[in-house]
C-alpha cells in the first residue's frame, strides 16, 4: 500500500493524545531512542513538543500516522546543523510514512535557513532506519562504539549521520 | 611550569565570579564551544552548573584555574556513556591543567559507574584540544563535515570523539 494523501502539518493541542499513543510504546520499547524507558506519557509529551523544536504531525484522513521534531542540533557556531527525530505508527510501517516525513523535514530546515542535518544517535540494530537514510542521502560519518544498551541485543553501536541539505 | 598543587573539587556557590571570568570570554570568542556568543553571564553560568551535570574546579592556592563538568552524554540506554566539557584560564595554559582535569575525569566518571566519554563537538581548529585528547586515548570516531562557522576560519569540520573509561 502507499500513502495517498499524507497531510504533514504543525503539531497542535489536540493531538496531544494522539501522539502519546504513538510515542509512549517506542519509549517503553527503548530499542531506537536513548531516553529513559519509564518516563511518563507527559515527560515524553514535554520532550517531543519542547520548546526548543517545531513539531509536525503525519496524518491520513485525520488520523495521525508519525510525527517528527526538527531543531537546532546545536547552538552559536553549530547552529546552522539542523537535527530531527521521527516516529511512525507500527500499524502504519512499510507505507513510506518515514520516509514522506524526512522529505518533508529537509524542505522545512531548507526553508530555516540550515545548510545540513545530523542525526546523533541511530542505534546500528535499527537496521531499517539505517537503511532509509542511507537512501535519503546520510552518510556515516561516525559510529560510537558500544554506545548503546540495547533492551534485547544487549551493547551495540550507535551511529552519527549527516547530510547536506 | 608545572602544577605543582591543583585541587580538583566541586564548584560551590562562591566559585560564580571566578567561573565567569574564565568562561565568558571562551563563549564570546566562540571558537571552541557551539554556544550562542551573545549568552549572558548568568546563561553561561546556568548552563555550565546545570541541574544535569556536575561541575569541578581545579584550584591552585583557592585561585581558580580551571573547571569541567560531567553529566550523562544521552539518556536511557546510551546512559552508560559520559560527557565532559574542560575551560582553562588561559593565563595558565601550558601548565598542564586541562590534561589534570581530564585524568581526574576520568576517574569521576568510573566512579559513577560509566563505561565511555564522548566528546560530541571537538571543533578541528582546536588543534590544541584534539592532541591533547588523542594524547588521553580519544579517538576520532566521526567526523562533522563543515559543521562549525568559525568566526575566524570560517566553516569547519567538528570531531565525535571516543574512549572507553
Amino acid at each position: 500500500m502507499i500513502v495517498t494523501a499524507l497531510t504533514i502539518r504543525p503539531a497542535r493541542d489536540e493531538d496531544r493524545e494522539a501522539l502519546a499513543s504513538i510515542l509512549v510504546p517506542v519509549i517503553r520499547a527503548g530499542e531506537t531512542y536513548a531516553l529513559d524507558r519509564d518516563l511518563s506519557e507527559d515527560a515524553i509529551l514535554s520532550y517531543w513538543l519542547g520548546a526548543d523544536r517545531e513539531t509536525f504531525v503525519a496524518a491520513e484522513n485525520g488520523h495521525i500516522l508519525g510525527t517528527y521534531y526538527l531543531r537546532k542540533n546545536q547552538a552559536g557556531g553549530g547552529s546552522h546543523v539542523a537535527n530531527c527525530g521521527y516516529v511512525t505508527d507500527p500499524a502504519a510501517s512499510g507505507r513510506g510514512i518515514a520516509r514522506t516525513m524526512a522529505e518533508h523535514s529537509f524542505q522545512a530546515a531548507r526553508e530555516r535557513g540550515f545548510a545540513a542535518m545530523q542525526f546523533n544517535f541511530v542505534v546500528s540494530t535499527n537496521e531499517r532506519a539505517v537503511r532509509l537514510w542511507r537512501s535519503l542521502g546520510f552518510a556515516e560519518v561516525g559510529r560510537l562504539p558500544r554506545a548503546f544498551r540495547h533492551p534485547v541485543a544487549g551493547e551495540v553501536d550507535a551511529l552519527v549521520m549527516y547530510r547536506m541539505l
